[in-house]
């Protein structure tokens, strides 16, 4: 952190100033300038606030030069995080992970429809919503215990891993027995309670980026589940909102390289909310791979046409298939296997 | 709704199009145009959503024309809605209604210290927080549980209405006897659960704008405390995210004069966090009145160099005062009243 | 500037930087921290680039910590920047000046018309674009130098300032001899060859902040302007791009009293394009008058039904004169004068 | 166009708007519904705007269902625009085309040191600017007539042609005789005069998107330049400006795909200023082509360390190189084929 302070100060000022940084077990460094006196300050700096000395008498700017997360910084830990699952499935490190399924579960034959099919395309990860959180309360908003139920069955009988969303206590506790991921929304991303409880469970959690969040909320929302003490997290970049009205959502790539350097964690791609028409999400989903994404979650529905939700970013099991094996060649370009 | 057709459309995906709108019970009709085919919708459109048409054959865009609100809407209640409290304090109206208070309650000294000098002033409504929502896992995060009870005793003692967040199941349950009014947080707008259980206790709810929420998001949002039966919500904006860099937020007045046209409930501005710069909070008050609000929630601080959160967005009592006096001035040249 | 550099750098990286910024004619200073070791920066900064020294190893980050405008910054020119005009106008100080007008000269008679009737209310600045920049190729481009003409009637017959748009090198010509005040759109903020052609005119310059532009791109624009030699440009807000589709423009008052604190130049609010809907200027107007600008620019039509450009926000004279009203009676408690 | 009027209107409203709709050779179609009357509208509705309705009484919102563009669109003209140039280089179609050079020229030595290695690596397009528009007043703009002069020896010497930005009247005419490509930049995406001012020389135009700019807004400013006769247009996304701060500006690929949809103009990416960190380039330009762009623009610099403009953002030609090999690995997969 740095204080700027005018120049015309008076030296007491600038006293009360270092003792309120040494008073924190900080170290106050003077450094003058033409314009200002600059005070540098050093030491364990997590507990000053910028805004503690924005009041203080003389004080023209603070500036923050260090970054308000820690255990989720590739300072703290160098090495990618890899997220082990029963059986054998590894998310992180050289893999591209390709989670796909439905937006929601509408009903037992069309979860184990569109489940069968996508096994059969060596799809390892399930991605269907029991709980949605919807803007409008009228809308669908899921087949809730019933849905999991289906969920349920669908993991035992074809042995698929299962991604599926907790909009709050009552349904992370429904969900919790049958998830192997628990979706966090892009809604309830500074829903901080809930990643709390959510990380308390330790299980891998796949935390999606707000739609005005930058890439630093998103890893502070991420640093609430890892001082949990669960470091199994998974970001996903889902599309921002900006001034464009061609699309739903603008799938921010750029977050992918930004945040494989920040961070130690796998960052996922989500080009059907990303960009949120079905005939565009090919070209997002090979763009997130070639940017460097450690995964894909793709909405796929059989009959894209009468789904419940979201039909419309929705692929069908033929066009997905075409890019499952475009983004086969294009991994390694990328130095990754698809898995 | 209007569903927009390719001119080469067989005729057969144009029926099927017609037979789906009346699967909904509408009425489909065909407007001819030189580009396109438009298939007019009308009756109970509320269940019909645009993304059901879009992945039709021939279907080229769908353009929605009514609102997805209902109940929050001034065509449904064209009067402005009032809120009486106990003791005869009215929102809403020809009020304008000044709410004032720390961020945070910081201890049982300093905030009966600052409701004093409020209700010297005539305050009615005291806000401060005992639950607040970090972006920060290890920052201060309210007194809780004796954060209420001392807000309990300034309610007693001083017989000031209290506004004070939830920000979960359990902080709602802890506050609800106290609270006069549940303020719902810009982060937790889209948290439809929680929306759900406040609306359902039936107190008055504060609810801000998120701080990337469109005008219809934040009547989205308050559609699902109405659709519990309770109409007694206040609409607040406090501050949207721009590019701006000098500004912690962007106070977003146009929202006043928007919202008074398209639903019923009052509006209120907060300065504070809207602008997020104390010397500037004076401005954007008396811009916030000038615009219509119906209310103003703003920060103040006996001590704000030494607050625990949100210090430098905080007035002093006589910055307040100040404010005040010239806010008396004002509201007439707008048709409205100071209490 | 503050060059961040990693703890384990080499000696010879942090002399290399040392050296490059001695080079400049500045003076390096070590803050070693915890994390990082801190170079400030002090001397005549203004020719280094923060991007100079993000390429050089071991090198981190760079913190800016000074501004890059001057000639228009406060610290440059503490006192309010006072325009006069011939006969007596003044804009700047404590005057709240209301400009007013139709978007476009449409024909002589509506120039005179229109000008007639603000005159009489005591209005001394007209508007009216004689040149038109359009998003559409296809739409009225203005009446040209026939536009010009009859402004310049207006001037010689009714004795009014003339506020008028240059868009170009050629229009700026013709525009020259009638215009007071040349307004620079938009558009064309970023310009920059446009503004320092008008900028070396001499004449008063209004610019209007870029609707996607922070505070500190319109001040660099401003410095173009100042750093040809005149110093008589007035900055001007008229609504930004938002994710709000209520509204053409979401105006964006906060930047009123940023502007204030960071220069001496003076600030009008364009409350018509600002928000775009009629209904709602005469609350921006309002708000931007209590939010201390120190002046107002508004759209004023006799038939704004039957509009070329623009009719939708434009107020009646009607309407116009009644916000005209209640702005004497606000301006006084902003300390200020209707002019 | 769709023209939605209170249920309760009177019938002489209804018919004026019908009468107004008629007197532009348009058809009204009244479709009653529940809560409003739509009047829809055919027939050569290009002269009609939304404003010329939303003043007219009853008229509760006026909604657009055609879109302002029409020489750009691909409804016009259903193939892919290929550009031809001397000596057989075409762009557009099925060819990945790569732009490579520096920011600026910097001196005779460094365009043709540069130059040298990319000819050597099969690069056919040379970007140099000599004309820079600068956000400061202070900062370098460029060689100018120096520098065209020095590209216009590389031209003839090595055989390559020029990528060279106008940003005025003047620039114009001195790069009209070097430049194989005239590049209009983001600042003047909407500067229309320049735009038809470039377009009517007939040279191929690439137009790079501003900042805060829709597609929609990109592909107007495009059809002022068809508009003049001359359809060689190449659109380049470039960056958009969104919240985030950890890279310069946010590559927007999502623009890619619908571009493709919406117009036959090609349309390259330009990762460069897109993310506006060297070391994410790489990545973001793989996504770029990954999204089916038609080529890339990327800056190149022996000694980025040094640039006079933008360095931070270039490539090393042994980076550029890998990247180059990558991009050809990648093309094939979205059918292409580097150039």
């Amino acid at each position: 952190m740095l204080i700027m302070v005018n120049l015309d100060a008076p030296r007491e000022d600038v006293e009360k100033i270092k003792n309120k940084i040494k008073s924190y077990g900080c170290t106050p460094h003077e450094i003058p300038g033409s314009l200002k006196l600059a005070i540098g300050v050093t030491g364990p700096t997590s507990k000053l606030a910028a805004e503690d000395f924005m009041r203080m008498d003389s004080v023209d700017e603070v500036v923050k030069v260090t970054k308000p997360y820690k255990l989720v910084s590739r300072e703290m830990k160098k090495e990618d995080t890899l997220i082990n699952f029963n059986g054998g499935a590894v998310i992180g490190g050289s893999n591209l992970t390709v989670i796909a399924g439905p937006c929601s579960v509408e009903s037992r034959q069309q979860i184990f429809d569109i489940a069968g099919l996508l096994k059969e395309m060596g799809i390892q990860f399930l991605r269907a919503g029991a709980y949605k959180p919807r803007s409008s309360p009228y809308a669908f908003q899921g087949l809730k215990e019933k849905g999991v139920e289906y969920l349920n069955d669908v993991k035992k009988e074809l042995g698929m891993k299962i991604v599926t969303e907790a909009k709050d206590s009552n349904s992370l506790a429904v969900i919790l027995d049958t998830a192997d991921i628990i979706q966090i929304g892009a809604r309830n991303m500074q829903n901080f309670s809930l990643l709390q409880e959510a990380g308390a469970t330790g299980k891998p959690i796949l935390l999606k980026r707000g739609m005005a969040a930058t890439v630093e909320d998103l890893l502070m929302s991420a640093e609430y589940i890892l001082s949990q003490g669960n470091y199994n997290v998974i970001l996903c970049e889902r599309g921002i909102r900006t001034f464009e009205t061609h699309t739903r959502n603008t799938l921010d790539l750029n977050a992918v390289p930004v945040i494989k350097k920040l961070t130690h964690l796998p960052i996922f791609v989500d080009p059907s909310h990303g960009i949120g028409i079905w005939d565009k999400v090919p070209s997002m989903a090979l763009a997130g791979a070639a940017a460097g994404a450690d995964g894909l979650m793709i909405e796929v529905h059989n009959h894209p046409e009468n789904a419940l939700s979201d039909g419309f970013q929705s692929l069908t099991p033929k066009t997905f298939k075409l890019i499952l094996d475009k983004l086969k060649q294009l991994a390694p370009i990328v130095n990754k296997k698809v898995n």
